[in-house]
């Protein structure tokens, strides 16, 4: 069970070190113009860039469109996107030692010690990449509908941004430009700072991001499993990484009033909105036509420099790991974009579902 | 699309005042016993009952299973039960003034004007009964596999309990016989509290409720989007007032190093374990035999007697609505069984699909 | 896997002398009033009347509508529907003598003896009951939107009627009125009596069903394994004893020329159509909005009062066994309704799956 | 809607004369070992060749591994194969002219004239090809697991073939290393020269596939809309020119009586045997241990070089098309892999979904 979506579904494949990673897009409407430079430029986004901040691994990501696109737009077919691996350095990893936090172990105990474990195999957060071009496509054609997604970081180790208060489409689309997406910029040095003490120590450090779509129309979604907050989580809990999400007030819900907690409704000239959005956007299941407001806790990276206690699969006996490999010392501003692509598949196929 | 699941798959129905609720639970393992007792235990959990806490509404919310089962065992054809609708009181309920923070408005948006306004419809908190005896049906056989479910309140309003550290079996157990589950007693008094003067101020108070389960094999769910995690949250979030899931250590993520929450791995004599549960026993998707552990912040119920801006749906004029339904003022302690019930769910069918 | 469809979703459930029988009919649109008398219609259509051709088993089949049903008209949440078993005499099966051409071998096989033997259980040709009930429920819906089903019997054993040419509204809408439904009345009197000597010899005989839909929109279905072929054979075969299912000239394509097999287009005054329809109204899987015509081979019903061949499932030995219950000798003109409601889901599914 | 499966999961993508076709394969069991020139012979039995019963179009069809692979085996991971496209003219299609029988005027109709309508674009028989490699993969798991999949021309136009009686393993393995299959060699003679006339004439025949599978355990496959005649049949559709499919006596069904129809039980040494198997070893859905048995009905290829009327997309007006494309004169030999193929996948998925 690999697939995603009610109408247009998600298949993706490949592994860190393999031939080439990629996604089959299956559902699109027939007739959507795709800007590929804007297209590449999300997946530059994600990219792994001259910041001292990420990964030096450098890879252009770039996508070949082999199907599902014509003259410059969709068919209406299945898009399948391919990326090529071309640096791969798979001697960094000792496929025996499996590291902690990550998905070496479970992904041994699951497949019975067959699966490519190079990189992480087909559980590295490379592979987010595909979803990446996919969110990218699906956000274009959501963006004729008057509907766009932004995010920013909300927080990194103890260094927290401000939220969402009445999110707009330009102050989103405005954060979709930032290398480093803040609604305060000035917590930007302080976070910073934050990742490069951990990388000088060998460690990492994780954070939140939110993420927004506005212009989301009242309707979308489905009663219970077909819920909106239900499509979301289960796409962003996708993401290596993620350990939490929340929509609207989340959590903090636990301690408010129900008279704090409900939001007022109230007409408007162009329909009915409400006071707050404590909700998030989406009561029930469905959305409410006030933004989608849906934040994620991405988990500190597991890949570290420090020695770490784990076990020597092929003797079963206990060893130690350290990660020698080049990895991110902390991967929540390259998963913005990432959430964001999520966020944009799950709207585009919750709209095409009626 | 209101159906869940790859190979234990639901499909739940009803409507709060219509003829009945109800649910088809297919795909379970043919010859499992069903100890109906204990089945009508766990619906009994959930009922509304005698507590001053709760709402006055009494049902005995009795399932009829309708097929499926026979000489006392599933058959492997689908299980339906059916719960008949007794004791309704539609006139509660003013149409036109839809209740913030409920799902009146989106129902109302989504259906043109045609939903089963009454009582919540579709979107009922009693709809969550079906899945009560569902996963009631479910964790009886995941219990002859070894496999534990149990949950408790964590907070109620700005009362908090302490979080699971090492659950086991015999703990879990436990806690499904209490009817007000805390890992420490002490905080009862405190909690009861918050709820009775939240329902004297005509208003609710949220929560967070935890859950465990013990046993869960090493290797269970799969990438991307059939990750434990996707589905696990996906479920949950189908519980009206869910407004929040993560697992182990959850957003609390964002504070931590990477060196404090990869989870060192050790050999132990029945197989590999990790030191510390960070991760709430999921990895990259994939269960990896330590305890799952998620929790779910849930919102205070919208139905509050205060008096709440909204608008009139039939004027389309902004208006004022009193809810002066029989109503929980919080929705948290019975909330529990259900949180259960959906991960009991999630595990079969993550169990049975390999 | 017993649930079918992309957009609309059914869920059948029962065994043919449990409790009950039904199913949950998910993903219709909201604000569709249902004439429930007409409804019951069809219902009457595939219930066992009065006629000596069927059995004497006398079953009001009246469907309790459960949910998703208010003030006239679908709520746009899931309808179920239930039918209650009455007229059951379990006393007539052995449960441990399979009777051959039915599913009792391999449910018990299968189930591993688990299954309700009990008149065929679940496998049992009453449960297509509840499908007419959703293709009732469809139909009315397509009719608003100008698509017209209906079929009529065109072979039992080995007496043919004709087949259509080009069915129209009117003709598919008188079909769906007659008791015997022929292109050809004068074949009746013919039918008849392959079906009564049959019946005399404790024998049964099998037939063809040809069905029809016009007003199909071009354009329905998807390329591959969401073709409207792939969808309408998987619900037909759904239908027990359908064992061959065919579209346009079907298998005599295969002594056709090209020339012969290609329909002509030509521009007409709404729009294109073809001069012929050896395709059925679908090429490429895709509705090409001519009408499509499917024919499903029904075989002889496997209950038979001559004694067969079997094998004692208690023993392991072999046996023999003569069915003693109350069968139809030939299903064809139950099944006609049947294979209606059948095509009628697949062709809303489809029409809302855009 | 483009995937396929439960467990085994297919997606297709591609165009005739894109950068690529290709296909994910997920679901997979890991470790499999995985003959890859096995795989590519099955590829090439599939692809145009030297005879001059087939196109001239020559493409070496070389399926690229880009996923799931790795030392030989599976690893779990969804398996993604490409294959390049080389030898493509497209200036032997007239986008404007929908050739008459293919799916060029659909297309057009559900994509709204955005659809590459290049050689067929997505809905070219090529697109067989990765179902061929998928359906290649599964083969040899399941030949691990004893069941082996064959298949022979059972007619071409009206020249005939005997049917199956007891197809054994041996057979099965020996009709796939025949160029063109028979289980009656004189047969081939006379089929030759009917597709040799149709070619001289520029014009096509069809005919009839028949598969088999020998070693299905008995208990494969759901009851309803998961049936093992449903799935099955829902593949084989999805194979451009598929116009009918039967299992066992098939349409001939409609001749028989109850006591012709019905297989008699038996008790063998290993098992429970039917002394006949006019069901085509499916009964209620559900593989009873004896082959299954299956026939196609495939149409003339559509493409053929006589003038014929169709309709200018560009004008909306009447015209005339010749197909001067190169072209098979008829498809069957090709789509015999394909159908097996087809059958494989269908199996496999069934087997792992227990």
């Amino acid at each position: 069970m690999n697939g995603f979506g009610q109408t247009v579904t998600l298949s993706i494949f490949g592994e860190s070190h393999g031939p080439a990673i990629g996604i089959v897009l299956d559902g699109l409407p027939a007739g959507e113009p795709i800007d590929e430079a804007e297209l590449q430029r999300q997946m530059a986004r994600r990219a792994p860039g001259a910041s001292p901040l990420a990964t030096s691994r450098k890879e252009p990501d770039a996508a070949e469109i082999l199907s599902g696109f014509f003259n410059g737009k969709t068919t209406g077919a299945p898009v399948c996107a391919m990326i090529r691996n071309t640096n791969t350095r798979s001697g960094d990893y000792t496929p025996t030692l499996p590291r902690p936090g990550h998905a070496d172990l479970t992904a041994f105990l699951k497949y019975g010690g067959h699966a490519d474990y190079r990189g992480g195999g087909h559980f590295s957060g490379r592979l987010t990449a595909p979803l990446v071009f996919a969110g990218g496509v699906c956000r274009q054609i959501l963006e004729r509908r008057g509907i766009v997604i932004g995010a920013h970081i909300q927080a990194i180790h103890n260094v927290w941004d401000d939220r969402f208060q009445s999110p707009t489409a330009e102050q989103l689309h405005h954060l979709t430009h930032m290398d480093f997406p803040l609604l305060c910029g000035a917590r930007r040095e302080a976070m910073e700072k934050e990742i490069l003490t951990a990388k000088q120590d060998g460690d990492s450090v994780g954070g939140v991001i939110e993420c927004a779509a506005v212009g989301v129309p009242a309707g979308l979604g489905s009663p219970f499993f077909g819920g909106m907050e239900s499509r979301i989580a289960a796409m962003l809990y996708a993401i290596p990484a993620v350990k939490g999400v929340e929509f609207g007030a989340g959590f903090a819900m636990a301690g408010l009033y129900g008279s704090e907690a409900n939001d007022p409704i109230r007409a408007g000239k162009t329909g009915y909105y409400t006071e707050t959005n404590q909700n998030g956007g989406v009561n029930g299941g469905i959305a409410n036509g006030m933004p989608i407001v849906v934040r994620a806790g991405i988990k500190p990276t597991p890949s570290i420099a420090k020695p770490q206690k784990t076990v020597d699969l092929a003797t079963g006996e206990n060893a130690e790991v350290e990660t020698a490999g080049r990895h991110d010392p902390c991967i929540v501003p390259r998963a913005v974009p990432v959430a964001e692509a999520g966020l944009a598949v799950c709207l585009l196929d919750a709209l095409l579902s009626g």
